[in-house]
């Protein structure tokens, strides 16, 4: 790659790249992967997916007229080329840091960024709300969709087509088919786009097929009565044929996605076509870094080093021996003794642990694409059925789930176990990202049981205790390490050899005995309760306060819903003050049902939390220690309590 | 219609049905319409639907064998026929009503109800869950979901769809077209459907064309250099023809789906197919019912008359001048003088009372289709662009689309504004459609405003200060008059005529003198914060206290978030008890939030809420009486606590 940034170092916004040479331009494409892949190296972040589509933000770019053409990329973890075409070349080097640019489009950080994403599957209803609102003020700009394949397995983006082929505007969708999600994308319109584009020369064989039906009339006249007839008829055969047509739109492609002459030809025609176009473009995921071009879905999300970028371990290396791994290998174990458990995700198959399981139980693994709705139906179906279904789903997706978890499974009490990865504050990916929305919602969903592990092994306990139920059960847990170095002596703790939590009791918690108590105890206590997942900030809190003199006692809720309320309303009695932390937003937490179970009763209550608003990235520890649920923030918090 | 039932009075399950002849079908059909006609009546429901499918349901249940054979028919409101087939006709007077059989399929009241549904488009997921639960646990059942064409544009049937078909088991996906979901439809697939159908003789047409692609190749030679290749494409072009044939299925239709012979027929065809296949069948709502089948959106739902079925004004009359025709009344007013104002809905143009803005400004009304999801985000993006959209979407469905909410609105602080309609108890439909999470799941989002009023003229208050904000609105109301008789004067209470609600205060709510506060305060005296739904409960527990000697303060809450904190700790600290009233459920609910803010203060508090559980059918006034939230149920908790 080129070292030099001779033409990159001239480009501040999307005007500078319009009357480069196309030799120019592809100089360019070189000197922006260059600069992707080495700040990537060092950040961390989305590598293939970016590398993959330098030539068409740059084609885009060149055609349209950002920002007045408004440019959705959907899921956004793609847009690092267009982020660095659009002024913010020289922050690139920021970006996922804390107060750095953000590895999404952001509408606060650019007006090249006219619609933030982060989930997928929204950019098709986004620029078509933009083209109507263009229309109806008068204005005569674009909107263009930038969706992969997988994003398109999404029932969101297939809902906006449908309504954008009705409405008739011209809405430009181009279908970035990389043939590979996340995962290799599963469901039958992959399989279409597969058979679509494998046939290379899919224009040229169209127009063949044009000149054929103009010629069959002639012998026509055998098989109908009359030609007006058969070229209505074969003419409908012809041309609905495609999955975009029958939506209403015209159909573009496949075009070579790393040919930027051959895009800005296309894009040209389609600017001027006037009507709602699908532009099928294909492009090769991690395109000029091999390693990334071998295997795609390895650098998909990379983990800082400073190194070349290395295959981030999703399954939990990065962070140690993590929740997600001892989830991945307890489905192991419980799958070979429960014959009934089935697994089932929605295209996070590597990021929840499961690819083993997948591997050991082929027959009985399920990826339902990018489409939480249907995988959470669905196993609410095979509940019904008599299985015992786990759907491994992260946090901030799971909430596209909600109401097939209240209308098809709780509502019916069907025993799904819900596998609630990356819940809490998860780095770099920022607001949309967080897991801190699911102990919320989730304590609203009726017939809910809503666990938090503390520990792998509470983890493995909890995953058993819900297989055993007959009623849905949500057990939470964060992306994080389930060991931390220097851990002291309790209850818990990976570092005691033979460490067990104590048996789960339906709607309680445990203590945890972080220090020895003192054989004099000091006069303040404090009752302090916590979801697992913070389990090491309370640790450090501990520490902190034993070093205060304040003697505390430490409370794993465990079960978020339902609780034993006798029992913790007693608990909290024998106290002046009790603290309840949690690692999710204020409103419609844990804390706020504490607090108004304290109501009434003496005990003082402090409840900590994430607070309500925007969750901008940084890294865990980061955001954390912003939120004040590091051990620093939750001791400084109860001793200014008392 | 035959007014004996010689036939149906000896069916007590679908095996009773399997020997009929096709003569003594017809008069069954007859005999079910007429059973359905006249309960819908008396009990209200759901007519022109269930009306259509009675020959598509003898027709299942004769070729299938229910309950091996799973049916799952989607959304559910077309069941009746199935209900009656299936064990229950002699119970199914009592559909819809309290402690009667429900409305829609439920796994509790028959083995052949494999699957509640209610919320449309879940029922191929359900259907393929059954599926490969079976086969896994080495049954031979079979699985059929009935999905109509409406429901079809929800985005988790696609995904489904698009699931099974990788999957490749043989699922039965009956496509019941009808080509009028509640509204007519809207959409892509909707023209395609209709394109696709209105070629009668589509079959035979593909048989032509069968014919046709095996005569061409001896003209082929001249466009193609070889026969093979000639024949791989055109084959190509002829069969990737088909929505479905592109997700996997194979299509068999269109079919009349009144001609019991011909779709046993097809379906004995089908289930011997073993592969994924989709069954277009045509249908006529209201069929058998004259008025019906010329104006079925008008007899989509019907109330209870005892007299012939009348059409059901959704938008209000039924309930006297309702909160949702206020609604679309201000609407039209607003849209004259705010150009800015577009009005976005989900398949739900008259239930949301949106029909006039429709007519008055038909280039700012937006109907999404079956697709909430996509209908927020869409609504997002118009309020990015500089509009300022209203979504008006029931409370159970807006369950749908809270990532939506969370990720597209939220999140990017974006001013769309909710009109959620249905919030509270629902008369009829059952625990599906009850719209009692709202509160919860909204309070949970950032930068959400929750407003909650009392009267219709509060509501175009709220809806006017909302399209003020420049951040996301949700206005809750409930399917219920805004009028009740014999209103004791106060500063609410459309019985006085230049009655007009306090201006909006951010935050705060407002007193409301039910009755005269008494020269000599009686001792005893109780703050009762109420959200605005329940303002007739309200005022019937105002008059039971005031009879009990009670006096109590009662307080319109108005803002259900944000609360000014402050404000509202104040005004509890004069009292000696605070009550908080609520109609939604009790998890995450409004009444935590303030017993939480109470916490470590002196005045007692109480909340009353929906609970947590199933809320089964009823009418609005049972549920509440059933929920202690009518005016007994409120006066008597108050006194208890005193």
């Amino acid at each position: 790659m080129n070292e030099k940034k001779p033409i990159l170092e001239h480009i501040n916004g999307p005007r500078d790249i319009k009357n480069l040479t196309v030799s120019e331009l592809k100089t360019l494409a070189g000197e922006i992967r260059h600069l992707i892949y080495t700040t990537v190296s060092r950040n961390g972040g989305h590598l293939s997916s970016n590398l993959g589509v330098v030539e068409l933000a740059i084609a885009l770019h060149r055609v349209f007229n950002s920002p007045e053409d408004k440019i959705v990329w959907d899921v956004g973890h793609q847009c690092y080329a267009h982020k660095i075409l659009t002024g913010r070349r020289e922050t690139f080097g920021s970006i996922r840091l804390e107060d750095g640019i953000s590895g999404f489009p952001k509408r606060s950080e650019s007006l090249h960024d006219p619609f933030g994403t982060g989930h997928a599957s929204t950019s098709v209803s986004a620029a078509l709300g933009f083209l109507v609102g263009e229309r109806l003020s008068g204005g005569k700009g674009l909107a263009i969709a930038v969706i992969g394949d997988g994003a398109l397995t999404g029932g969101i983006a297939y809902e906006a087509l449908s309504h954008a082929g009705q409405l008739g505007l011209p809405l430009i969708v181009i279908l970035n088919d990389n043939r590979m999600s996340i995962s290799p994308n599963v469901g039958g319109l992959s399989k279409y786009l597969s058979r679509l584009s494998m046939k290379a020369k899919y224009q040229n064989f169209r127009r063949t097929v044009d000149r054929l039906v103009k010629k069959i009339p002639m012998f026509g006249g055998t098989l109908f009565t009359g030609i007006t007839r058969l070229k209505r008829a074969v003419k409908a055969a012809f041309y609905i044929d495609n999955f975009f047509v029958d939506l209403g739109f015209e159909y573009v492609g496949p075009v070579n996605g790393h040919d930027i002459e051959q895009l800005e030809d296309v894009l040209r025609d389609v600017q001027r076509l006037n009507l709602p176009v699908v532009v099928h473009v294909l492009t090769k995921k991690g395109k000029g870094y091999e390693p990334a071009e071998q295997d795609p879905s390895a650098f998909h999300a990379v983990v800082p080093s400073g190194k070349p970028p290395e295959m981030a371990d999703v399954a939990g290396k990065s962070v140690g021996m993590s929740f997600t791994r001892e989830f991945g290998d307890a489905m192991i174990e419980l799958g070979g003794r429960e014959p009934r458990l089935v697994a089932v995700t929605a295209a996070m198959e590597h990021g929840t642990g499961l690819s083993a399981f997948h591997g050991a139980f082929p027959d009985r693994f399920f990826d339902a694409g990018i489409a939480e709705e249907h995988a959470v139906t669905f196993a609410a179906a095979l509940a019904a059925r008599g299985l015992r279904p786990v759907a491994a789903i992260y946090s901030t997706f799971l909430q596209r789930a909600l109401d097939s978890i209240i209308h098809d499974v709780a509502l019916q009490k069907l025993p799904v176990v819900f596998a609630v990865d990356r819940a809490g504050f998860v780095a770099g990916d920022g607001e949309t990202h967080q897991g801190l929305f699911d102990i919320s919602l989730l304590r609203s969903v009726p017939n809910m049981t809503l666990l938090a592990p503390a520990c792998g092994k509470e983890l493995r306990m909890m995953l058993e205790w819900a297989l055993l139920q007959d009623k849905p059960c949500a057990i939470r847990y964060p992306k994080a390490s389930v060991r931390t170095t220097d851990r002291p002596p309790g209850k818990y703790g990976e570092s005691v050899p033979d460490h067990s939590p104590p048996p789960i009791e339906h709607g309680r918690g445990v203590f945890v005995e972080f220090f020895p108590v003192p054989a004099a105890p000091v006069e303040k206590k404090v009752f302090v309760a916590f979801t697992g997942s913070l389990y090491s900030s309370m640790e450090a809190a501990a520490r902190l306060l034993n070093e205060s003199k304040i003697n505390a006692d430490f409370y794993n809720l465990r079960f978020l819903k339902p609780v034993d309320e006798g029992h913790l309303a007693s608990l909290m009695s024998g106290y002046r003050a009790a603290v309840f932390v949690e690692e999710g937003v204020k409103d419609g937490g844990f804390g706020e049902y504490a607090a108004a179970l304290a109501s009434g009763k003496k005990v003082k209550v402090l409840t900590l939390n994430a607070g309500d608003g925007c969750f901008a990235q940084g890294s865990r520890d980061e955001l954390l220690a912003r939120h004040g649920l590091n051990g620093e923030g939750i001791a400084a918090s109860i001793r200014a309590l008392l």
